[in-house]
């Protein structure tokens, strides 16, 4: 940039989409300002389709003119660009380590969490939930495995408190639409302390909406599907 | 480690895994010496399956005991942690931009890769080969915008020519196979150019092996499901 010019930050997001709240909470954890502009997915804005061409989603970061698309690679951007704690650990095998698992939660957790909110068949959320918790099982062992006990990334947030924190709100929302509980005591008794204490820190208690929101959102998903197949 | 104690550097492999040739073409591009172990994916060792219990998959680099998985991952813990010319780019956003496109290949061109390998009917093959043209053309598309134009890393090699580059010798099984040409002058010319001359590095030398070998693996593995589906 030409010295004198300002710097401009902006983010494109959806309130209850999981991986735009990553990217927000990654922005608020560094204490950066920025510009936020929710996007309405059923009417997607000239800004998003030309910023991200090839994937057409939230979250999008737009630095000085210059897109950044994907959450977790948003997040890395956050973290090497800004000042402040770091989010990905120091330790170049820690950091390994947590990039595995944030991708695991990406290829695994995610979808099976998608099928269980999209299944047209009792028996089709069953199979969606059975994959749900046992990528939670996984992440589960993994948390046993990282950071201190108290946070994937140990005394402070960290990279897997937001790949992972970002779908607290939804798992509420599992129990609010089906009556189950993904996070639990009695399946994953270090998750879900994790989760109590990760919903009272300052970045989620800014960023996360509540539940309701998520649960209405669903709502309005589901309506859609319902009237493109009359 | 103990002072005293020599490295142990081990990667779990398999001759034509992309993956892993992924992987392995970081550690030649570093000049870092490292114990290769060819798996056998039919019986799986039990240090690949102690090493990655989550995926069961290769590439595994087990550093001082400690395993690394998911190739992408290897390849930038391999960057980081050792000295000599960089794999991802020094600049954040041009990193970003990278691991963009990435994820990208992992995400779309290696699904529709796979689907052509593993397509039964000539319809579904058709298909999957319409998906993996679609996921080139959207990587010439970043090719034209990302480096020199000489190779995805500019002047020497980078995180995309490995990212891409690890499919080569399967590109040209696929036209041993099917006759195909999935990269070629018509279609993307510049990842036509591109093939032509990372095939020239040393480490695409050193590394990669013959197309002939993919199909030979590709054979076994048809037969394999062919035997399972009797």
């Amino acid at each position: 940039m030409a010295a004198g010019e300002e710097e401009s930050l902006r983010l494109l997001g959806l309130h209850v989409s999981p991986f735009a709240l990553r990217a927000r909470m990654a922005l608020a954890f560094k204490g950066v300002s920025y510009e936020y502009i929710e996007e309405d997915l059923f009417h997607k804005s000239e800004l998003l389709l030309s910023s991200n061409p090839v994937h057409k989603k939230v979250p999008v970061l737009i630095h000085n003119g210059r897109p950044v698309c994907e959450s977790l690679v948003i997040v890395q951007y956050v973290d090497e660009l800004f000042a402040g704690p770091n989010i990905l650990p120091a330790d170049p095998y820690e950091r390994a380590i947590a990039r595995f698992w944030a991708a695991y939660i990406d290829d695994k957790l995610f979808p099976a969490w998608v099928g269980v909110m999209r299944a047209t068949t009792e028996e089709d959320r069953g199979e969606k939930l059975k994959e749900t918790y046992a990528a939670l099982q996984n992440l589960e062992k993994a948390f046993s495995e990282c950071g201190n006990g108290k946070s994937f990334g140990g005394d402070s947030v960290g990279y897997l408190d937001l790949a992972l924190g970002c779908f607290l709100p939804w798992f509420v929302a599992l129990r609010m639409m089906f009556g189950v509980e993904v996070i639990g005591a009695a399946n994953t008794p270090l998750l879900a302390a994790w989760a109590e204490r990760f919903g009272e820190t300052t970045v989620a208690k800014e960023v996360l909406p509540e539940p309701g929101e998520a649960v209405a959102y669903a709502k309005k998903l589901q309506a859609h599907r319902a009237s493109l197949n009359k």
